[in-house]
């Protein structure tokens, strides 16, 4: 017998040898969860053994640094003499994504670009002599030859709003004896036409040099995001991000589509999303105390119908075959045409989509990403509702755009729901008793489940016995939470006593399964389809980065498990954050990264799978948990003896 | 005695031979007019000897095809024997001025230009196979393909209103078995930037190149003209004019700019003279059967606060010393931010000014004067509100504005008016009664005297002695015509009876006339300043060219006999019509014609005549009538003499 003290709780127990530390634990009386049931998978019962004998299995859990610092997990590790152990508070162990998280918390400039001397707008401090009868040049005249003078800025044109102002501006800016001292906000050169004459944007009395503010934005579908920019020192200053209003006119693209078709249907969805960006502006303002009207350009990613939307443009032929959108690459437009409360002689320029299913925010995310400048076979990926895959590296690209439809944003799926605040979004069950460990969002009573939740949820299922590889749930096991509901065979996640509104459990059905099921089998039918388009094998993509809000939840082990991810060493993911702002924001910032995103656009081949026969293949052989052909998913297998051997 | 036989009237009388035959036609009782008085000046006495002997003084009235054809003047012809005479209807003998009109009914392009391959806007028909799943570019890079393709277009850009429609209308065009059938209508570089991008104004189904409509427009401060022109034949259509409804808010531009002040004033008198423009734009739709969304384009000109006005730009400090207009070159604006109601996409564009007095509209009569491309010395001058003059030939451009105030508009004279129906624009004073005859636009009673008709009047007070070269009324002559009335001295063109209303004697008052002199002084002074200035002689000019509505009603003669135009050969002056819409229509119809005017406001020198001692100078020289500098003027002085020998 040994006795083993548990820290910090000072809780102690005596076990004979051998014993799992697991049992222990459970025998002191210590509150812990082993949330995959004793298995070594979930890699949740992490403690630190500070002294005493133990025999440990390695695990993937635990990291290296981790071994040195002492960490074992618990469940994995026999007692072999006394001992002394520290219990860390287990929700201080977060889900360990396989990938080490690159999006930083203040956002920086992911592509490295001379954007200091080429940015989209500058301003220029200009000291003027006023007129007079010998020398009695106009008032735009005077500003483009002191422009030229002081600057070497050679040509200049404006447009009607600014000229209207310049009479007053250039007087309002005199100071006694020094001459008229006014700041002009010039827009040099655009994506379309590099040698456009330079932009009389602003004009304004004083030296407002300090900075030049602009704005990223991304528009999702779901969620729109902007980010406050400095261009004169080229730092992110803030951002602000909030539901696109647009969502009570229809949760996804195509009902956004069908939406437009009513009479003033168009046109309501796009005062809807300038609504939005304007508030999130607003709030963007009053927090650094910062003056719309100063903000003097805008750059905005969304996917190709959003673009549509946003610009009202008609998107009616986006959703009908051959999938038809009016243009890729949107001419940059005013601000005041769209009623986007900044400067309203900024332009809003919206970056450049590659095809109907393939938006401003893929190439925006190929910016980002950078993938475009390596060497290495890469696959970009951003799950949404729709599920968006690029492939390709500096030379070539190539995307596509699987409908996976809208389960992993919770739609179409019983208790589903978005990844807000009271989302289950990480699901354990354990292998002996069935019952779930759940993680919620904001730590609170759970009201659904949102796309991480279900991803991992599915792999536990699976990976546990507790559903086939068809998403079929073995109703012969012993265990309450399999059940015939209402509307069939069903899960529970969580009994209604736990849940916020204590009213109706949380489930999963074998028809939400089944539409989980389908959605992932569309988006690894993407990759097979695109891999095999170019002649190359899945397994010798080098890198595989995640965009998108949705990404930022996906646990690759978990995806990998239900085969909506290849199988393939973790450390080749790389999570990117929302690429869709940050490539807006790499394009606001930079005119040459401007004019390389519309490179990238115009050489990203864009395969339509609905016209490619192979795509129904691949997506009925993928419509298996992980897929028909195990041989692609070798560490699930190994899993899968593991447990069957048990 | 002789027998005179007076067709067409049938009557006849007996007189001694050398009667004059206007006392023979006096003595017959043939109603027929003297207006000069008989003394050969006026050329209205003309009549026809068919028959028999007669001698007759030549005369300037008698052109030598008349001669040939037997016209005589009745007051300068003495009977010699038996005669058969022919009286034409006096009216029918309208006032032959000096020179030949030049300007057509239906205008023609006044300028050579290779307008054909270089429009503004050009149609483009094309037939374009629909998207399918293996051609699924989008409906925009799709016309952009089609254009390079069939037509050689290579670049192509689209607005949002045009993009916002773009799908609809190719489907629209949409042809059972032949595709999309559409017409592309395009602008093709501007004067600001000849390389940028073609840019899509319109799109429209079906084949409608027939014709490419687009309007030169004439804002004048009193009124606006529009031509309808049709670029693909290089043809006018249709012509339309009405006072500008700014009027209301000011007379001249002075008051309009001060108008402009007050709170929401510039906008309204913006919309003013769109609202004049768009009622002319209607007029000219609705005679022609004309869909006005189908013209694409319009080109401007007018005088520097005309385009403020137009555009809505502060023209506070063109009234202020400096003088500085916002802008000389204004850039091109889509119709449908000024309210235009032409295809919302069609530019506008505002030929350019060369300082705050010489406007668009004097660019654009050196235009269509083609004195750009002389080597004679030419003066060109444009009288209106002001005196605008430019002095030059295809090397070097010299301007300037004389404020002559609106008097020859009718404005600030007692019986003053515009030249409508009732104006009297042409007088004559019997040399011997000091009775005026008159002539009335529309031949009705006379509501008062326009401008053309005050120079006349002007001259004819002073060649009949019945006014001295200060501008004093002889009030010892025994005549009722002269009078001291309210105002002072004045002279009674008409009796109240003779009026239309019946109630006021139309008259002209010594402060009229005074301030008529002060107006012609104004003017005579700038053609001495331009001239010194260049150090060349007045009299070196070759010709004279006369543009401006104003101009139409000038009496060459008459305007010399009062020093309003220099002394000089009536050959070398030629009226040119409305310069101003002419080189509207020039610059309109060709691209290079654009570039040529605004080369044209470049090289011309503007010369501030407020900031030129030499002109108060000048100025006071010609106070009097026709100037202090007799030698000046020979013809006048000769006629003055001739009468004091009479």
């Amino acid at each position: 017998m040994s006795k083993i003290l548990f820290r910090p709780e000072g809780k102690s127990v005596e076990v004979p040898d051998n014993t799992l530390l697991s049992e222990a634990i459970a025998r002191a009386g210590v509150r812990f969860n082993l949330p995959c049931g004793g298995q070594g998978r979930c890699g949740r019962c992490k403690i630190i053994i500070e002294q005493g004998k133990f025999t440990t299995r390695a695990s993937s859990r635990i990291s290296p640094i981790e071994a040195e610092q002492g960490y074992v997990l618990a469940c994995q590790t026999a007692v072999q003499g006394d001992l002394q152990v520290f219990i860390p508070p287990q929700e201080a162990i977060v889900r360990k994504l396989p990938s080490e998280k690159v999006a930083a918390e203040v956002p920086i400039l992911p592509v490295e670009c001379d954007w200091h001397s080429n940015p989209v707008v500058r301003k220029f401090f200009l000291t003027i002599e006023p007129p007079s009868l010998n020398d009695n040049t106009t008032d735009f005249e005077r500003l483009k030859r002191e422009l030229a003078r002081q600057h070497n800025i050679k040509e200049l044109v404006a447009d009607l709003p600014v000229l209207r102002k310049l009479a007053r501006t250039l007087r309002e800016g005199e100071v006694a004896g020094q001459g008229w001292q006014v700041t002009a906000v010039l827009e040099i050169g655009n994506w379309i036409d590099p040698d456009a004459p330079p932009r009389l944007v602003d004009l304004r009395p004083g030296d407002r040099t300090g900075r030049t503010l602009a704005v990223a934005v991304d528009i999702g579908t779901t969620s729109n995001v902007v980010y406050l920019v400095d261009l004169a020192s080229g730092k992110f200053v803030d951002s602000a991000a909030a539901y696109n209003a647009q969502i009570a006119c229809g949760e996804d693209v195509i009902s956004r589509i069908l939406y437009a078709r009513k009479e003033g249907g168009l046109e309501h969805l796009q005062r809807l999303v300038v609504q939005t960006i304007n508030e999130l502006l607003h709030e963007l303002a009053e927090r650094n105390q910062v003056d719309l009207s100063e903000v003097y350009a805008m750059t905005v990613a969304g996917n190709t119908t959003m673009t549509h939307l946003f610009l009202a443009l008609d998107p009616a032929f986006i959703r009908l075959e051959p999938y038809i959108p009016t243009v890729n690459h949107p001419m940059p437009v005013r601000a005041a045409e769209l009623g986007i409360h900044i400067c309203p002689e900024a332009t809003v320029d919206c970056l450049p989509s590659v095809g109907a299913y393939v938006g401003g925010d893929i190439t925006a995310g190929v910016l980002s990403s950078r993938m475009f400048q390596t060497d290495k076979l890469t696959l970009f990926i951003d799950v949404g509702t729709n599920g968006e895959i690029v492939l390709g590296n500096s030379d070539w690209l190539i995307s596509c755009a699987c409908s996976a439809g809208p389960a992993f944003e919770g739609a179409g799926v019983r208790s589903g729901m978005r990844a807000t605040m009271g989302a289950i979004e990480e699901v354990w069950v354990n292998a002996a008793t069935y019952e779930p460990t759940y993680r919620v969002i904001g730590a609170v009573a759970p009201r659904g489940i949102c796309g991480s939740g279900m991803i991992s949820l599915l792999a536990e299922l699976f990976i546990t016995g507790t559903m086939d590889k068809s998403g079929h749930l073995n109703r012969t096991l012993n265990t309450p939470r399999i059940r015939v509901g209402e509307h069939g065979p069903e899960y529970v996640v969580a009994w209604a006593r736990e849940t916020q509104e204590q009213k109706e459990d949380i489930v999963l059905t074998e028809v939400d399964i089944s539409n989980l099921i389908r959605a992932k089998a569309a988006i690894y039918a993407g990759f097979s389809v695109l891999t095999t388009s170019v002649g190359i094998d899945l397994a010798d993509v080098e890198e595989v980065l995640i965009g998108g809000a949705f990404g930022k939840y996906i646990d690759i082990e978990k995806a990998i498990q239900i085969g909506l991810l290849p199988d393939m060493p973790w450390e080749r993911f790389r999570y990117l954050g929302n690429t869709s702002v940050l490539g807006a924001f790499t394009a606001l910032l930079c005119r040459d990264m401007r004019r390389q995103v519309a490179e990238i656009a115009n050489k990203m081949t864009y395969l339509e799978l609905s016209a490619d026969n192979r795509f129904m293949e691949q997506f009925t052989s993928a419509l298996f948990l992980p897929h028909t052909d195990t041989t692609a998913f070798p560490s699930v297998m190994r899993l899968l003896s593991q447990r069957d051997a048990g």
